[in-house]
């Protein structure tokens, strides 16, 4: 509890395991806030806090997912990352070399997509009152472009992009966390996208609009974008890329893929002339090598309604679930 | 658990407890980031988290600690609040009524320093693996004036104004938390600095560094700006404002103010001519009414220290302790 309480263990903690791994010039002013200056006036703000059990998984760590999640979000409003904030809420009694492998991680993530931590804070709670370690993470993104990526620029004839294999995250936790084993090559598709949206933005490809597909998986990413956009989408389930290994453990888990969380997947909307183009560049990356175009844009619609044809050639519309299949996925 | 599994029930949350009361052009972009325009290159950004026990305490709740805690630590680096991240962790079965208080006591809090919650995220986890409520704000300010406030800037010479009374807040929980009851009338001093700090940018007055006294109270404070600046600091005892009730139920639970956290109370480092209009200014705010020049930078020191001149008369130095007197304070 000591290491909480901003005295000298706290300190300590501060300056032997968590500076030193996140060390830059503007994280070293050590101040109560991290001054810096932009050149451009557009930025983007975004946060988020991971509560993910268990904290290591195969693929990634609540490190590395935390880093990746506020990239991505950052990433889908078009903003290129800059600035992180980090705060850890830690259970008394959670091991130091634990805490060090996270942070490891979260610099090690951060630094590979160009971005800094330059603030943040840490908490230590009772034994009993949390679950080892919860992380939030906070960015802000600099957009140097002038396209405007919002779920209101979304309109009939847009084609609908997924950009790699849905589910794996989701699987890949739910068989951890229970200790299911089999013989299975299942890891998390934890990812930054961040590199590859800027990328697809530097070529000047038009988008309009991004979102990454976590907590709801495709279905509730779908269904969220034709709400706000008031528009009817169509969905083909067999151009929907899913691992073999991951469709067999839904098919024995008894859960359905679109539904399942993804922490490096998203889908974007598109001018139809460009698919091609957009998925050629797509394919040639690792991170989006099952780029597929999964469906179309239809017609404006009151409430926004997507509707997919399933595998038997049936139409169904997808409805949002009361909650989540699986509970604490990020 | 369903309320943060991005479904149905998420949406119903989001859309009926939190975006209502927050509701701002901004945040109702909807989007994965929120993008805004600023004019000027100078910005500073926090985070915090907040894990207060108990979340209601006479003088405030964690709505209101999470928002000003960010604003003040803005306020710190003499930056103008302008938006605000809010990122909740819930434990399973918080009352929704507790939460609808708090969500309208974090916007209350914000409206009134004119900074705007721009985006958010909000996390269910199980019974057992959290306590009630989490909450984490980041925070982002604009810096228009020229000075540079940081701990660089202490100086020998420089007179150290308290802004106000210390150790309220820290024994009002303590009290509350503990169900001691007394004929006192002691609040927590959680407040807003960042309105108060603007007035003083504004005036011109000069300010070579702030620092908000949380945790570790006004010793660990004094502590980490004579280590950051390498200079030595004098403190008089006898002028530290601290009212009847809070000494006496310090004495009466042997703790010593000097670490007891505040949440509305701040250090300031001026140049020793400007001594005299500072305190008058101060004065004039119901924030600061008890503000006292506590002591001077007496010299440059390796390593920095505090020296304390107490009441009887004899020097000591002070010392960070190794944890906190009161856990979970903030």
């Amino acid at each position: 509890m000591a290491h909480g309480g901003g005295g000298r263990l706290m300190q300590q903690l501060l300056s032997t395991i968590i500076q030193p791994e996140f060390t830059n010039p503007l994280l070293n002013q050590n101040h109560d806030s991290t001054v810096f200056t932009v050149n451009t006036g557009k930025l983007a703000f975004t946060t988020d806090s991971y509560v993910i059990n268990p904290i290591f998984f195969p693929g990634g760590d609540i490190g590395q997912l935390a880093v990746c999640g506020t990239l991505n979000d950052l990433a889908m409003s078009g903003a290129k990352p800059l600035y992180l904030s980090c705060s850890f809420i830690l259970e008394e009694g959670f091991p130091i070399t634990d805490l060090k492998r996270i942070v490891a991680s979260m610099q090690a993530t951060a630094a590979h997509a160009g971005a800094a931590i330059i603030t943040g804070d840490t908490k230590v709670v009772d034994k009993g009152k949390g679950d080892g370690i919860f992380i939030n993470t906070a960015g802000i993104g600099i957009i140097t472009h002038n396209q405007v990526i919002d779920p209101k620029q979304i309109q009939p004839g847009d084609s609908i992009i997924l950009s790699n294999d849905i589910a794996r995250h989701g699987i890949a936790i739910m068989l951890e966390r229970e200790g299911i084993r089999f013989n299975h090559k299942i890891i998390s598709d934890c990812n930054d996208l961040s590199g590859l949206i800027t990328n697809l933005l530097e070529k000047a490809l038009d988008i309009h609009c991004l979102r990454d597909l976590t907590r709801g998986g495709l279905a509730s990413g779908l269904i969220e974008l034709a709400t706000a956009s008031a528009c009817e989408f169509e969905i083909l389930e067999k151009t929907i890329p899913i691992q073999d290994d991951v469709q067999s453990a839904c098919d024995i888990l008894g859960l359905d893929p679109l539904y399942i969380a993804n922490e490096g997947c998203c889908v974007l909307f598109i001018p139809e002339a460009q698919t091609a183009q957009m998925l050629k560049v797509l394919q040639a990356n690792p991170l989006s090598h099952y780029a597929r175009h999964i469906g179309t844009v239809t017609a404006k619609h009151d409430r926004g309604r997507v509707s997919i044809k399933t595998h038997l050639g049936s139409h169904r519309v997808l409805e949002l679930l009361s909650g989540e299949q699986l509970p604490r996925i990020c």
